[in-house]
């Protein structure tokens, strides 16, 4: 079984509820990758009796840290419409709600479609770029093949204050799995806190909530297969703690898959 | 007493939850706007008795139509840390949930801050620029004073598809009120859907979710007072049933209130 199946695999207890467990291989310095846990609230939904159709939107909001070791799920499907799922997760550990989550799930239609932001034109090869240095980094960075188009953690933190915080980033799980819906919304959060890039600076931080949408289906996905996918990131505004981060994943041939926000915390 | 003052009021009810009802000022084509609820949602956690802070992120689930008339609001902390509240709200009516949201308030500390995105260089004043023709526009347009940049609403819905569904328009409530975080909420959602400005065309679609990053605290916010804010808004994709909807609402000198991203059904 490949790392990130095993690290969003649920079991399903007698109450439609789901119990799962933390895995080394996504950790992070503290607790679990953000990634991940979005990934395994989705799973949550994936593998509920009642679901209908694909995810549109998912919501994470990350209440408190995620202890290592078993976790349990209770995930309640609010309403179900002619074609939308409505969903409410929340995880609990240690005897806390850690995560509490919201996703909808549609049964999409074939409808006029047109993508107003294009992808970004003609970068670099992923295989003309060095996959990133693994040196210091926590557990989850190995489980991702990451090359770097522009905006990397710099080498040295020396606090010299970058011009903006903008990332592109040629992205693949490690090892190569095909991309499913799972995958795409652990990819939405593999981005570094925005901070660190602008500010050169160590600075504590963590992501407080992170919202993705999907733009595709199971058959754009299957047909991205384990391809490099293309991730930028950057954000708006960092103000008293708080900093946003806008995310888009795109496949190899220019469709986007999904955008992510994320408003994340920073201690100074 | 303002009319969004009164659409928004709630009564506790002796469980900590809420009860409110629709306001016809805020009436969209079917049910209320969708900002008026999101305002709605957000006053259930700002009248709360455990309630610590400022909103930091607020989503909004429009799990179904909610019904003209009187509603209730279940309002539940997840969690309180030292600095951060995580709150999950619900509202029912007609014995169905209609929506269901979630808020993460903080209390913010005065960090290294700065608006890595910067305002639109001198857009022309509003006074420069005609209010929004009323005709034809449901109650909640009326409370509002629109002045578009660019982006409004294509005078005749012939068909002819625009390059990009981008809006710049200033906005104040009306008759003015001096702006704080519902009235922010609200405003978030008070751009067209992109699927009407982009294709000159009327589609049925209406907002599935929305999620606000505040960017600002209350004295900024004072600071606003009653004057205009500009607001931005774009699509990233247009693809089978589902637009996203990326929005900025900013001060009159710059600063960067709040982000809001979307995600909208459009019926073909």
């Amino acid at each position: 079984m490949h790392p990130f199946d095993k690290a969003i695999q649920l079991t399903q207890t007698q109450d439609h509820g789901f119990i799962g467990a933390t895995s080394p291989d996504y950790a992070n310095m503290v607790g679990p990758f953000g990634g991940i846990i979005c990934a395994v609230m989705l799973n949550s939904v994936l593998g509920h009796p009642e679901r209908i159709g694909d995810p549109v939107a998912l919501t994470v909001n990350f209440a408190g840290p995620v202890p290592d070791g078993a976790f349990d799920i209770e995930t309640r499907n609010t309403r179900t419409n002619r074609s939308t799922q409505h969903w409410n997760m929340q995880m609990n550990s240690g005897g806390q709600i850690c995560v509490s989550a919201s996703a909808i799930f549609a049964i999409r239609r074939d409808t006029w479609s047109v993508s107003e932001k294009t992808a970004l034109a003609n970068p670099p090869s992923p295989e003309t770029l060095p996959r990133e240095d693994l040196t210091m980094r926590p557990a989850w960075v190995h489980s991702y093949d990451l090359r770097f188009v522009k905006g990397g953690l710099p080498g040295v933190f020396e606090g010299k204050v970058q011009d903006d915080s903008e990332t592109v980033v040629w992205i693949k799980d490690e090892p190569f799995r095909p991309l499913d819906f799972t995958s795409l919304a652990a990819l939405s959060d593999c981005f570094y806190p925005r901070i660190l890039i602008r500010r050169h600076k160590i600075v504590a931080c963590g992501t407080v909530s992170l919202t993705t949408y999907f733009h595709t289906d199971a058959a754009a996905l299957a047909k991205q297969a384990d391809r490099y996918v293309l991730g930028t990131a950057r954000a708006l505004n960092f103000s008293n703690s708080y900093c946003d981060q806008n995310a888009e994943i795109w496949s190899d041939s220019g469709e986007l898959l999904a955008s992510s926000h994320q408003i994340v915390y920073y201690r100074e």
